[in-house]
C-alpha cells in the first residue's frame, strides 16, 4: 500500500497512516492538503490519510471542502491520541528558549504553555513536523519546535517539556480516502461498514428544512454522530451540511437516504466504512 | 466607545469595529484571541470585535470556545466583504517576491494565486495586518504581505496585486460581544432583535437527540441559520451543538428554549440580536 500524507516523517498523519495501514505501508510526504488529493487522482497513491477533527482545535474545514470538491471515497477512519512535545536541538537549553515554532492548530493546542511562559513567543509553522526539521537545520540556539516523539526523533532533537498539550484527552480524527470508483456504495453494504458520511443542501426558502432533512435518520434508528453547517462560497447565506451518521442495518440506511433525496436540493455520499474508537 | 480587536490597524476585524460603532470609535488592539476576552473581563474595553465564520475558510471554532467559556454576551453581529491584496514595499518588484505573509485564513483563501505563482512560497503570520507591518519593517526586497487596502495604507505599502482572493463573493461575519449582565435576555426583547445565538448539549444515550433538540424549533417556525458540533475537550465523542437562529416572534423564542431544556443536558444563550446583512 503506497499512502499519502501531509507533512514530514513523523507528522499526526504520518502515524495515522503507519497505525491504519501497517508499518510496512510506503508513505509519501506532500506538502499541502490539495496537493495530496491531486497525487490520489493521477493516481501516484491509492490512499491519502487526512485529519478532519481535533477534540481541541475542531475541524479541519479544508479537508471538508475538499472531500465535497474531489472525485473521492472514505474508506476508513482512525483516531489518533496527540501528544505534543516541546522539542530542540539541546536538552539542557529550555531557559534558552524565545521562539517555538509549530502548526497553529499545534499552538492553540498548547495555549496554557505559552501562558506560563509569556517570554517565549509562539511563530505558526505549515506543520508540526516541518517545524521540527526547520528548528534541526537551524543553528540558533533559541528555538524550539513543537511536535510529536516520533518527529523529534525522525530529526535528531531532544524533549525539553514532555505533553504539552492542554488537555490530556487531546485526539484527531484522521480519514482515510480513495478515488471513488463505480459500485463503491454498494461495495460497502458487504463489508460490514457501520458509520457513513455526507454532504448536502436543503432547498431553499423551505422552513425547517433542516429538521425536515434529519427526520429521515431518526425514523431509521441512525443516529447523527457530528454535523457542520458551512456557508457555499460565492452564495451568502447557502450552506452546505456535512453529518456523520451511525447505523446497525445497511438496507435502512438506504431508504433514509432515499427519503433524505426528496427534502434537499444536492446529496453526495462521501463514504460509508466502518467505526474506530480512541484505543 | 472602546472596543477592542485582535491584529493591528487595518486587520479586517479593526475594519469591522469602525463599520459596527462608527469611526469615531476607539479601537485598541491585542495579540490574540484570548487577551481579547480577558481585557473584557477585566473592562479595559466595553465590546470586543470577533471574526466567527469566513465564507471560504469556515468557522473560527476558538472563538466559539470562548463564547462558550465565557460570561459574556453577543450585542450583535457584521458582515464585511474580504478583498485580499498583494502588498510590498515597492509597487515594481512583483517579480522579486519570493516569500508572501499572511494569516492561514488568509493564505487559504488565495489558493489560486499561490497555484498560479508556484514559485512563492506562502509563510504564515499571526494576522494579516501584522504581516503587513512585519515587510514594511523589513529590508528585505523580496517578501510581500496579503492583507486589506486599509493595512496596506497605514504601513505605507504598495498593492503589487488587487483582490487575489479565490472567490470575488469572499465575506467574514464577526460578532460583536460585551460582558453578560444580569437580565441581557430580558432586555433584547425590547429592542427588536431577531436572532440568537446558543450553544448546547445532548442528553447521553438518548437516540436521536439531535432531532429532538430541533423538533422545538420547527414547531415555532424558528429558522436556523447555522449548525455545528463541537467535540467536548477531555470527553470522547460527546459534542457541544453551537446554533444560529433567526425568529420574528420573542415570544415563541422563548418557549421554544423551555421545551430545548426539556431534552438537552445544559443550555447557554450566547445573545440575542439583530440580523445583519452582507451590504
Amino acid at each position: 500500500m503506497k499512502a499519502g500524507y501531509q507533512g514530514k516523517i513523523g507528522a499526526y498523519s504520518f502515524l495515522a497512516g503507519k497505525k491504519y495501514f501497517s508499518k510496512n505501508s510506503e508513505m509519501l510526504d506532500f506538502k499541502d492538503f490539495q496537493s495530496l488529493f491531486k497525487a490520489l487522482e493521477k493516481e501516484a497513491v491509492e490512499a491519502i490519510v487526512l485529519p478532519i477533527e481535533n477534540s481541541l482545535a475542531g475541524t479541519v474545514t479544508e479537508n471538508y471542502d475538499l472531500l465535497f470538491k474531489n472525485q473521492v471515497w472514505i474508506l476508513g477512519e482512525i483516531y489518533l491520541p496527540i501528544k505534543h512535545q516541546l522539542v530542540a536541538k539541546n536538552k539542557s537549553n529550555f531557559s534558552e528558549i524565545k521562539k517555538v515554532y509549530s502548526m497553529y492548530k499545534a499552538l492553540e493546542q498548547c495555549q496554557s504553555f505559552f501562558e506560563n511562559n509569556p517570554k517565549i513567543e509562539a511563530l505558526e509553522f505549515s506543520n508540526t513536523a516541518a517545524s521540527a526539521e526547520f528548528v534541526a537545520k537551524s543553528e540558533d540556539q533559541s528555538i524550539a519546535a513543537i511536535c510529536s516523539k516520533e518527529a523529534s526523533e525522525s530529526f535528531g532533537l531532544k524533549i525539553l517539556k514532555k505533553d504539552i498539550q492542554d488537555d490530556k484527552n487531546n485526539w484527531t480524527r484522521f480519514l482515510v480516502v480513495k478515488k471513488e470508483q463505480i459500485g463503491s456504495f454498494e461495495l460497502s453494504k458487504e463489508t460490514g461498514s457501520n458509520k457513513a458520511s455526507l454532504v448536502y443542501s436543503l432547498i431553499q426558502d423551505v422552513s425547517g428544512g433542516l429538521v425536515k432533512s434529519l427526520i429521515p435518520f431518526e425514523m431509521a434508528q441512525i443516529n447523527l454522530t457530528s454535523i457542520e453547517s458551512r456557508p457555499i462560497a460565492g452564495k451568502f447565506f447557502e450552506h452546505l451540511f456535512y453529518v456523520d451518521l451511525e447505523f446497525t442495518d445497511f438496507c435502512k440506511l438506504e431508504k433514509a437516504l432515499v427519503e433524505l433525496k426528496k427534502v434537499t436540493s444536492f446529496v453526495k455520499i462521501l463514504g460509508v466504512y466502518s467505526k474506530a474508537t480512541l484505543h
